[in-house]
């Protein structure tokens, strides 16, 4: 019975992608093709958990037990790149199935062959050739697990393809990127003008034997790397609002994404995840937070520019509480797009409406309806019973970390943790690193799983156990109800990691 | 000849506030006077040197020599609030006067008295009652010095005023500020409702005996005192788009203001000046500078959503130099209001309109015009040749941190320093630190030239010395050529100052 209840739910409720009950391929779905190639993209992504946990169809059934949350981990002959050590865990019940969703893969970046520049979903690199590209990536959905899904099976190769398009510049990193490219891909520069100058007289202008230049910005490969992945994202968010059209893909998602390119970590974070480094017992933040109240400003910004977007039903200022009627004409405590601290207004009729952003902590929502401010999909979330949408106030681009891997020196305690927000709720950034750095120096350092029992085990401080009264940590406060997912994944020693 | 030059200059070309020709007191000015007071607001505030340095004509001369570049101080007989040091010198040419001005001033919070609640700018506390306060103020200005003289004169007043509109509440530090306030200034609480609920049920709502409330934001009194510098920035702006209605004001300025209340200290920063702390020779940054550069996104995003403002001459997209009409349909790097990163695009014609944000570090402008982003006034400035305003761009909402004087201990050498960029463009943060370190310890403890002799050196160390080759620092680098105001301002000792 419960395995008819998954399945059922698999295939019908909350999958991944599912064609609409009255929708036929058209035109639409033509354009979603082309991005990702003919033989490469699978028509569906039906739910389902990471595949290098390699779940039979009665573990997959397991890992969606509420009542017990069993832990799932690599298996133990599993092995992932970089040695990197996983855990997930299904959530206490607020949705059915488990809507967090990870990916972890080799990639080889090389330049886009044949005239389509297609995506090559299906190539695992037969020829061997190509920069190795490593990709660590959790995605938290809300809402349905199909954004999620979608975003774990796809974002990695957006990234790869478009380090495809300039790998001619990766494979010269001492010279810095051409700022112009002729169609060809070659540097394009302008010749030097005979006769009179088209354009006005520029005091900053320099005279060249044969080129006339201007002020140029020295734009390094680093952010030249930056702006793929932030491209990639927005091209993700793109695609899911275009294979909408065709298959129904549910809710939306946070998304964070490790990328080692080069001997660097890029770590791009869009939404309430988290990923901190953890380096001779010490933290390194690698993400910032988009929630309500750290976007505030933005979001307030939005509405008070368009104010159309909040459908008269909403104000951009906040104040600390809802007002009544009955205060109409007092003076009220608020702060509008351009405030940190807060002032006292007199009430206006305008400032009875819905505050954009309310509520505090882990309660702040957008507009009532959505407590994160940055991610993928959504695109057809709503206000309750309105037709005001959440999305323009969603941004889907990531901020991009970038951490020197070779500049500097690790052991093999020092790890990258990423994880959902259902580990950093209950557990610190400053315990985490504790936790891992206590328990890997209690572990034979040649134990493959070490970094899978490390991730364990930090998990299971952010569930704890199950008591009378609920999950419970060790100091009897309560554990997360969330969907967990951590990857530990080691800062050396993958030099001989194939 | 000198003199005459300078009298005027002072009277005519780029003096503070000055009747425009063929203007009469009319309706505009009314209502700045109102704000002001009948009895408080001098008609006008022509050029001069901050009072406290007690210049006679002479040396208000002398202070405007180009050439020599003398460095102005405060008098050895002359003790400001703090025992606080200052120093300043002209710019080496760039302008006829010196566009910086400065303000410090002790002052006294008190309740409004009287219906009009105007400002009072002639109190000087006769009665010796209310909460002290402690102000200092650079104002850096820029086409033009009104604005600035005009700032100096005029905002730690409005500080003050605001603060007495709040005086019972800072009467009363320990318990939180009341969300919502009677006409009366009393904390208004809505009483419990009898019969239906007029509000649809909200799953937050909680009952009570007396009252029915909602989640409601705990607000500091630490909160609200920023929120007052903060709308006080906005009047002092808006005051000085009234007054221009029948005095000439010219430009604009960056204004960085630092006020002491109730044993905090508020450094509050619109431009880029900057303010540090320098505390057992250690660096505390207590601003940050707000620039083309760092506020890309923020004006990006207004020229995005507003792209009227940018008037069909420029495009709100950054490219790293300039585009050719002979490179349409070429790739070009760029970066949008969403990237950090770099990427390529074809370029379009569009992309041929100059852009919003051009150039780098101290030469980037927003539209060709201006290089700072935050501050008072400019509200006339438009694009050379053009009907483009820049002050929808602009923003006079300072950045305010707060730092807690009473929960750190300090020997006399720790200080806050405060500067106009002339000082901070050749003198890092590190190197004012050092040398305002070594300074004092080398200085006798009980001079109470001290401060001011520490800021006479620092400000030295940017100015440098006139040689052949211009204005040199003691490594030969380039010195200053701009105006450079230093306020040093010792942290401790000041519990007997009065």
């Amino acid at each position: 019975m419960m395995i008819s209840k998954v399945k059922n739910a698999m295939s019908n409720l909350v999958g991944g992608m599912m064609p609409h009950g009255h929708h036929h391929h058209h035109n639409h779905h033509a354009g979603g093709a082309q991005t990702c190639g003919p033989d490469g993209l699978p028509p569906r992504f039906p739910y389902g958990r990471p595949e290098f946990l390699e779940l039979t169809p009665e573990l997959l059934q397991y890992s969606t037990e509420h009542a017990s949350r069993p832990v799932l981990t690599l298996k133990r002959g599993t092995r992932l790149p970089w040695r990197t050590g996983y855990a997930e865990v299904i959530n206490a019940g607020k949705s059915m199935l488990n809507e967090d969703q990870a990916c972890c893969e080799k990639l080889f970046v090389k330049k886009p062959s044949g005239k389509h520049r297609n995506s090559t979903l299906l190539d695992n690199n037969a020829d061997g050739t190509g920069i190795p590209l490593h990709f660590w990536g959790v995605f938290d959905g809300h809402a349905g697990s199909g954004a999620a899904i979608m975003a774990s099976k796809l974002l990695h190769h957006l990234i790869k393809d478009r380090l495809g398009e300039i790998c001619h510049l990766l494979e010269n990193p001492s010279s810095a990127p051409p700022i112009c490219l002729a169609k060809n891909g070659n540097p394009f520069q302008v010749e030097s003008k005979k006769g009179a100058s088209q354009e006005p007289e520029d005091p900053d202008a320099v005279c060249d034997s044969s080129v006339r230049f201007y002020m140029e910005k020295v734009v390094s490969l680093e952010s030249l790397i930056m702006g793929v992945i932030e491209t990639a994202f927005k091209q993700m968010d793109d695609l899911i609002e275009k294979e909408k059209a065709s298959y129904a893909i549910s809710g939306g998602c946070c998304a964070l994404a490790a990328i080692h390119l080069m001997g660097k970590l890029y770590v791009a974070n869009a939404g309430d995840s988290r990923a901190i480094i953890i380096r001779n017992k010490e933290v390194i933040p690698m993400t910032n937070e988009f929630t309500p109240e750290s976007e505030r400003q933005r979001l307030q910004y939005l509405g008070f520019l368009r104010p159309e977007l909040l459908g008269n039903e909403f104000t951009h200022i906040e104040f600390p509480r809802r007002i009544q009627h009955s205060e109409l004409g007092k003076k009220m405590l608020y702060r509008d797009h351009t405030m940190t601290g807060w002032a006292y207004k007199t009430i206006i009729e305008d400032d009875l409406k819905f505050p954009l952003i309310y509520g505090e902590g882990k309660k702040a929502r957008v507009m009532a309806t959505i407590g994160v401010t940055r991610g993928l999909g959504d695109h057809d979330l709503k206000v309750y019973n309105s037709n005001i949408y959440i999305k323009p106030f969603l941004s889907c681009v990531p901020e991009v970390k970038v951490y020197n891997l070779e500049e500097n020196k690790h052991g093999p305690d020092d790890v990258l943790v990423m994880g959902t927000d259902g580990l950093w709720d209950v557990t610190t950034d400053r315990d985490a690193a504790e936790a891992v750095s206590t328990y890997l120096a209690c572990c034979d350092p040649s134990d493959p799983m070490r970094y899978t029992l490390a991730a364990q085990d930090l998990l299971m401080r952010s569930r704890g156990v199950l008591k009378e009264r609920g999950w419970r940590l060790a100091n009897d406060r309560l554990g997360s109800g969330d969907d967990i997912t951590v990857f530990v994944i080691p800062l050396v020693g993958h030099e001989t990691d194939t």
